[in-house]
């Protein structure tokens, strides 16, 4: 009930410690990637102003960008009603995916085919 | 490689066989809630049009809006680079977020208090 009316930050965590983080272009609000953030990701987010995400693949933390150099400026941070999901609006240094795409999100599901869309 | 790159569907479950699902107001492009769907779930989703998740906390099967009537109408699905996300471009009967807000992200974080903004 707190958690969901209340003006206190108490992240949920899941049982990896993990919660769900939907990074939003600050000025055209589309969606750019998905990742997973740790405690310690938020506490980095939000000192340093970059986003910090925990890799579940690689089980590490890492900025996005810390290789390419298409950093991600977080402008704001959205909570949801669980507090189980953050919404960062960002401002992208470059193109957010690794495979050059301005947004993760380049293919749309048609029937059972994916189908390049313009991002 | 073909994951990324290729146009075939093929979903990316993690251990507990679900991926993330971000939905997005067909018209504004506003994040309105995030949830998780397993197999079944997309199958569910894309015979019946309507958004159907994985509850992790009540390990059920559930249609957004079955006792509200606050369905989610699917009009795209977009696929991530790695296949572990989606995004639901709807068309929302209602106020998505059980609280009876239009997005479940209706709390914005400002230092350590979270304040009510407009959605």
């Amino acid at each position: 009930m707190e958690r969901e009316a209340g003006s206190r930050f108490m992240p949920k965590f899941d049982a990896s410690g993990l919660l769900t983080a939907v990074v939003v272009h600050a000025e055209t609000g589309g969606v750019l990637m998905v990742a997973f953030m740790n405690e310690e990701a938020i506490a980095l987010t939000r000192q340093t102003g970059k986003a910090h995400f925990w890799s579940r693949s690689r089980q590490a933390m890492w900025m996005k960008g810390e290789s390419s150099g298409n950093v991600l400026s977080v402008r704001e941070i959205l909570v949801d009603c669980d507090q189980d999901a953050l919404v960062l609006r960002c401002d992208p240094a470059g193109p957010t995916c690794h495979t050059g795409a301005e947004s993760c999100f380049y293919r749309l599901l048609e029937d059972d085919a994916l189908v390049r869309v313009n991002t």
